[in-house]
């Protein structure tokens, strides 16, 4: 029996190579998508995962558009430098029918947790806006959670938006406080390892070259997102955030040093806004867990994601054309 | 011609390392020391001090009590459980008649910076608060010194006394933030490198079994502190905090990476109060400095400071009983 998913993203580049993780994971089945501000609008993030889904002739998963604004403040205008002006490296793929359901992302968690409860996983890769307002409207969400996944912060490495805070969570830190601090197990992954997490120019090409829409969309779309991290890595690369805390939430990605600490996210208007406050003090001799912490921060993981990722997404059986063709 | 250096400490078992390493260097004298808070109170740093300079036949040199508190807040009792009641590991050394001269810390360092204008080069072992003190009763000062060398931070590595805040930047942070925004040249040492600087058992021994005073006296206060640090390394060893500033300070380590970046202290009551926020981004490729940062973050450093530490406090000549006892 699959695990049933709940997807929270903002769709954006590696959003997209998240989204095909666990499309091609056997192991977790997706039972529903909400959409959220960050590398672009929630609605622009929904109308992507919408447009992925249908490449994928996976019509059937259903996607809720949630919050455009942070809890405090408003969408800053995303990340278009990094991912493009759509969001998925201005490549263009086929409109589609499909439309977001009638209820917002929040709500859409909330009844599938009940439906699922107890069982039903939360992988978040966006900011955690949808989340955080899912347990301002019922606190007893937490419960009904067997595990958050989400890709965020910067235990021991710079930021990536200001010198201490990485973009999901310095783009609303008021909700990441809110997430650390519920009453569930938080698996946080952040740069510390995703940045170590590489795709190479020969693997995207064989993205580039694979016979599924999805898996050659990303390849595709890759070429703007390896043009920005020129800048970090000095050659064309990227790194892999959400597709990692995707495949660590299915289990394709085992951690390797990751320890339960406490975490406290920066809610000040001082210097380290957004910043993950990690209490990884006294873990020189290996990791140590903190008794009754309930954030696990994933500091390095075994091996890498690359050539796991590459033969799950290009062993994804291509979907017939009337799948994908509204 | 020696370059002339004031001293500002805490003492402190790690402070008296970096006391006899600076006596102990040809390349510059001692023109006067300021006590401040933070291990101990100022006035026994200032007490600790005198008797080590008395030992080391170094009457000549000046001691200046400073400030006992930090800019807001008040002296937290200091860290007993890592350096002892008495601030040197609970070891016993001789009394002395020599008494802090009549000033405070920030004025004598005023003072010197007009005797030796652009010259005066300022090593800081503890927190900032009489650097502080100083740049408010005249903001010129920053003209005046030829470099600040300061003891202090975490930049990519866990604080001390906090999840980020390293003791000497987290006993006063106000103090500190003024240091690094002060228009002058500023190197700081943080854990990032101290913890990496370790000084062993046997080099312990070698000096326990020194002819000079002070440096056996150094030797035996160590003992102390390396009980501490088994809850750190695993074994009987220590961190060289304030030495490896000395030594960077005098010459005798060189820093390997050390870019200037833009530096600001957390001066909010957050979780990141007392971090020092270090630009670090885009880093990865090589140590790159901002345009205009004032600030030199030392991340590693040439070697390893225990070789040369011994070396120095071996070499020192031992001083005629006359010249240590009045």
């Amino acid at each position: 029996m699959p695990r049933p998913v709940y997807f929270d993203c903002d769709t954006g580049i590696d959003d997209s190579m998240a989204l095909a993780y666990l499309l091609a994971s056997p192991e977790i089945e997706l039972v529903g998508i909400g959409a959220v501000h960050g590398n672009v609008s929630a609605t622009q993030g929904g109308r992507n995962t919408l447009q992925l889904l249908q490449l994928a002739g996976r019509r059937d998963v259903p996607v809720a558009i949630g919050r455009n604004d942070p809890l405090v403040g408003e969408f800053d205008g995303g990340a278009p430098h990094v991912h493009g002006r759509n969001g998925i490296g201005e490549i263009e793929i086929p409109e589609t029918d499909m439309t977001p359901v009638n209820e917002d992302a929040a709500d859409m968690l909330l009844r599938l947790s009940h439906e699922h409860a107890g069982a039903l996983e939360v992988v978040a890769v966006g900011p955690l806006t949808n989340l955080a307002v899912a347990l301002q409207r019922d606190p007893s969400l937490a419960e009904r959670i067997a595990q958050v996944t989400a890709m965020g912060g910067a235990a021991l490495v710079p930021g990536n938006i200001t010198s201490v805070a990485e973009a999901n969570i310095g783009h609303d830190p008021e909700a990441a406080q809110a997430v650390v601090s519920a009453s569930w197990s938080v698996t946080l992954v952040p740069l510390d390892t995703t940045l170590e997490n590489v795709l190479e120019e020969a693997d995207r090409l064989r993205l580039c070259a694979a016979e599924h829409p999805l898996a050659r969309a990303v390849g595709e779309m890759l070429d703007y997102y390896f043009d920005f991290y020129v800048a970090e890595y000095g050659r064309r690369c990227s790194a892999m955030h959400d597709p990692l805390a995707a495949a660590i939430a299915v289990g394709g990605m085992l951690p390797r040093v990751a320890p339960a600490v406490p975490v406290e996210v920066d809610v000040t208007d001082g210097p380290g806004r957004g910043q993950t406050v990690c209490d990884l003090r006294g873990q020189r001799q290996g990791p140590v867990d903190h008794p009754g912490a309930n954030v696990r921060v994933v500091l390095e993981t075994e091996g890498q994601l690359a050539p796991q990722l590459l033969e799950r997404l290009l062993a994804m059986p291509v979907p017939a054309a009337a799948d994908r063709v509204a």
